[in-house]
């Protein structure tokens, strides 16, 4: 049996995992080549690097673990139609994106970008407004597990959680829960609104400008699903007429931002490079998925976790 | 009865507090004048204000409401020989505090600073470490309020929680407490150092260089406590040689931190201009704790909350 890995992983965690899988042949490359990809059984990706044509070279492959919460760069219906098995990183992303959204937050309740701007120009200077974050109201739009694990801790902070998914049935830490063809009816009592939804057909362009008139004027909107939620140029605007107080943006309809994007001249919006799921223990994180399944996987097994359904994309 | 303020709340707080105790005659100045604190029965200050010349004038005065956690700016000898009760609002800070230290871990462990410069130069780069602080090991030395705050939020993030005290013994949101003595034992298992501590004589100088000689090399140290825990020129020693990753600083030996010193020249320490605990929502927590105890007081009760024992300090 060959695993291909289409990235290498530090060799403190190579190691182990080849010892601990003797029967198993594992190739390690720094990014994927055809000729490897052609003789895998299993291969190992970001996601990225799999297209229909490479697909089609990959006669033996029976698996394909993406190290990725999102699988829509893959290439599914060539995927499907040849029956590979293909499963995720489900729930790794949740505590390091948990955290980045937490740590967006509190840095504009207490004035962290001011601290450091007053600090590089040596200035001892308390003239700004900090405000708390404890007694407000946060909605969750598409409450998975990192939604749940956002809602989680915003409760401790004691913010009042409200989910907004499509069936409207509840959800773990949120304290109510309705459905997405309401939102708008919930957006007015926000005043933080955190996308969580991935990238699918009933997605796109869910998020409108009237969204963003029916939010407080004061409200963070933040972006950590998918970029194409809403369309840049409307969020743009609503950004300009300041219909609401700040945008965190950890995700963008094209990616990277271009240069002429608009919201590269905004003062009101913080743009993180769509890496608010990175962290240094994240493939360790991955490989703790994998290595159970894998464990399965040799033993004849097939009911491994987080399978993807290639129809839905999630 | 007459109550001076030597400050003066926001109309929508005077309002409803003078409209709740009609017998008492309220007095709301932009700052302390020593002709209407001599016919005060109670003064509402932040405690900068008074000096033993002129509480030597306040005749009447009978209690002191100090709007701040620390007290060691009012005249206490002069004050305890005249018997006046002094009550502040230990509590107050917690939450605004503890979410500004919270801020400050995440902003930090989730690359806030880089994302901030990078949009600032409007360049799409992840090339950056992030890491995590679920998993992680917080130090809080002196966990009154404000640490157990900090620790039960923490607590909520995965991390683990050692507290040290003089007494040693345990404290809500702590998972383990040890005495102050044994410091040097303890901080080599935390990933972050946080120093509580109020300014008494028993504090000062507290925290040595050979304090950051034992902590880890990655460790973040934050002063929410006062500056005096540690000699500048020691802290700034430990900083220039790397003994530790980073500091967060809200509170310095000599406050405004004076342009000369060392450390706005350091690229490894954060400087907060001691306003962590400000909020916009202060004075009206101020008052929420002020009005119980002024009912207590007009009906002839002395048992107030959060009476200070001038010796002690706190």
């Amino acid at each position: 049996m060959q695993i291909y890995f289409t990235f290498e992983p530090r060799e403190d965690l190579r190691k182990p995992l080849v010892a601990e899988f003797p029967e198993v042949n594992f190739v390690f490359d720094v990014k994927l080549r055809e000729e490897q990809l052609a003789k895998a059984d299993i291969v190992f990706t970001y996601g990225e690097d799999l297209t229909a044509e490479n697909i089609a070279l990959a006669n033996n492959l029976q698996w394909i673990f993406v190290a990725s919460a999102g699988v829509e760069k893959i290439p599914a219906k060539a995927i499907a139609e040849r029956g590979i098995f293909v499963s995720n990183v489900r729930g790794i992303h949740k505590k390091p994106m948990a955290e980045s959204v937490l740590a967006h937050i509190l840095a504009l309740k207490r004035g962290l970008p001011f601290i450091y701007e007053q600090q590089k120009k040596g200035e001892w200077n308390k003239k700004t407004s900090l405000s708390e974050l404890n007694g407000s109201t946060a909605l969750v739009i598409g409450p998975g597990a990192i939604g749940a694990e956002i809602g989680r801790i915003l409760q401790a902070f004691g913010v009042y959680t409200i989910g907004c998914n499509r069936s409207g049935q509840s959800v773990e830490s949120m304290d109510e829960t309705h459905m997405i063809a309401d939102l708008h009816k919930h957006l007015p009592k926000a005043d933080i609104v955190i996308s969580m939804l991935p990238s699918t057909d009933e997605t796109k362009y869910l998020l409108t400008y009237e969204h963003f008139e029916s939010m407080k004027d004061t409200a963070i909107f933040m972006n950590f699903g998918r970029g194409n939620v809403v369309k840049e140029t409307e969020l743009v605007r609503a950004l300009q007429n300041k219909l609401i107080g700040h945008a965190v943006l950890d995700v963008f309809e094209v990616e990277p931002l271009p240069n002429e994007s608009e919201l590269w001249k905004l003062d009101n919006v913080t743009i993180s490079p769509h890496f608010s799921s990175h962290s240094s223990r994240y493939v360790e994180r991955a490989l703790e998925i994998f290595k159970p399944n894998l464990k399965k996987w040799v033993a004849g097994e097939r009911n491994l976790e987080n399978k993807i359904d290639l129809l839905r994309g999630y």
